[in-house]
């Protein structure tokens, strides 16, 4: 907290700080505030001192560590504790572990995952020191099938920062990826414990390609992924862009929690990439095609047939269907 | 497994069963077998065995262990492993804790919970050597909202097993109690691990009065609590009414994982006991009051109001409303 809190300061002030000035700002001594540099500098600050001047921060690490994080981000609700790891198997696996005895808002990081899950428990790519992996615990009062709203909502925090920060045009494909040019640049994955009357918690794992070369990618999947810095041209700041989500985050829950649903379900339809056009969508082994007209209430896809009866999906696998691309 | 097998063997000959014909049977050593009935003697059976005759079952004790269970009860997906204790914190907590590496239809038994709970986080009482706690993992290829279809068939499960075991008139009451003459002789608590697409697994935990004396209850429950004893006005073999239990849920899983769900669903409308009565209905802190009317087909409570329009129901407390009982 404390380390987060110098970050911040040293941040905020362009110029040289005094020891004295953090010292008496965080009410430690400033043989301590010098031990926190020095630990800072281990994590890769680059911290210059002068005894005359103070302190100036020259280089921040693009690690979105705890500190770091609290460096550039306060949230009401999210955020109220942060766990960074170096490497974890999984943020998702993590949180599902800890999430009964964690308060909400806890959010779970990893620089590199070992195993990294999307839907269906495939493969999420999760390389070191390039992207975002984070989890998010919430807790909200809701029955289980109200767990789809926070899907829509991370989708609708995810696409806000993305613009917002890069100016890159992403988009929604519902019901949880995140689209640039039609290539896949984040996604997310909702897990839960719940019984039949309320939640208990969420897990809302937010995967984000942000600087990865595409190299990294399978074969298979170039083509249909992408990274912002790959569609920017240069890279990206890992930590400030998170600190972006997780704001966005923390003001759509609140809306959501106030009632303000329909605002995010506005909001939701706005940023869909297949309103309008042709899609088909699998499920198990069923396959139906039409005209997707966005959501239902419920979060449900709807579909319009080719005999104009409209269909809601709450499940299943959704594909544009154009001159190149048919089941 | 043996254990069982030989308890099973025994209780079907009623007289006295060679050594050799059980170490035949079970493909073992005399020795072995002779093992084994020391073993089963000290877990209370009593078993006599005279050296020109061979072995004769006098007694079992009624303690739902995976042996007394082996011998009384086999389902093609229930019961596939049984894990029984003295005593357990929770059922509940121990299969939503080991469910992922489990296999579905695995089914924990405890003698006595420390922790027992129902609803709404509501302790269930839960003393050694009266009644049944258990929880069946299963892993049905269904979609987050369909899991209150398992609920509904543990009700119905539970229903008929009482009824045959007993002859007593057992009734549901959405969503998830079964009452005796309107006083609740079990509950079901059922909580699951999903996310958006699928339910990775989900606990059905049973809680079964079955010879608990009604001083064991609190004085405030005593008025809405009965036992299968206090019902009926002798005891009831606790492992038999496991059997009766879980055969009964393994018959309708198997009906509805093959699709036959309008099946469940009329059985479970002829056990209901509020259909065509007033009731009120509290949803946190809404109250709504009318006629009910069944179940629709995805599990919600169906309630005819003043007005004559019929609102659904998916969580929430129902209470029969007569001259004593208001809101």
């Amino acid at each position: 907290m404390l380390n987060g809190q110098i970050i911040k300061l040293l941040k905020e002030k362009s110029g040289f700080v005094s020891g004295e000035e953090i010292s008496t700002f965080l009410g430690i001594t400033r043989a301590a505030v010098w031990k926190k540099v020095k630990t800072l500098r281990q994590s890769g600050y680059v911290i210059t001192a002068i005894p005359s001047k103070g302190y100036r921060l020259v280089k921040s690490p693009d690690i979105p560590t705890k500190e770091a994080l609290q460096a550039v981000f306060t949230g009401d609700i999210i955020g109220r504790e942060i766990i960074f790891y170096d490497v974890i198997s999984s943020t998702n696996d993590k949180v599902m572990e800890i999430g009964a005895t964690r308060s909400e808002g806890t959010v779970v990081i990893a620089d590199a995952q070992k195993h990294g899950r999307g839907r269906f428990g495939r493969k999420w790519i999760s390389p070191a020191g390039v992207n975002l992996y984070v989890t998010v615990l919430l807790k909200p009062p809701f029955v289980p099938k109200e767990a789809t709203l926070i899907t829509l909502m991370a989708a609708v925090a995810i696409v806000s920062a993305i613009r917002d920060f890069t100016g890159l045009h992403a988009v929604i494909k519902w019901p949880n990826d995140i689209l640039i040019r039609n290539k896949k640049v984040a996604g997310i994955l909702t897990e839960m414990k719940s019984d039949m009357d309320r939640i208990e918690f969420i897990a809302v794992g937010i995967g984000i390609n942000v600087n990865m070369s595409l190299n990294m990618m399978p074969h298979t999947l170039r083509s249909v992924t992408a990274s912002l810095k790959s569609e920017r041209g240069k890279p990206i700041n890992r930590v400030e862009l998170l600190g972006a989500v997780l704001s966005s985050f923390d003001y759509w829950y609140k809306n959501i929690l106030h009632g303000k649903r329909h605002v995010l379900l506005d909001t939701w339809q706005q940023l869909d990439s297949t309103r309008g056009k042709k899609v088909g969508v699998r499920m198990n082994e069923r396959v139906i095609s039409g005209i997707a007209q966005g959501i239902s209430d419920e979060g449900e896809l709807m579909i319009e047939l080719h005999s104009g009866a409209v269909v809601k999906v709450c499940a299943g696998e959704v594909t544009l269907l154009n001159k190149k691309n048919h089941f």
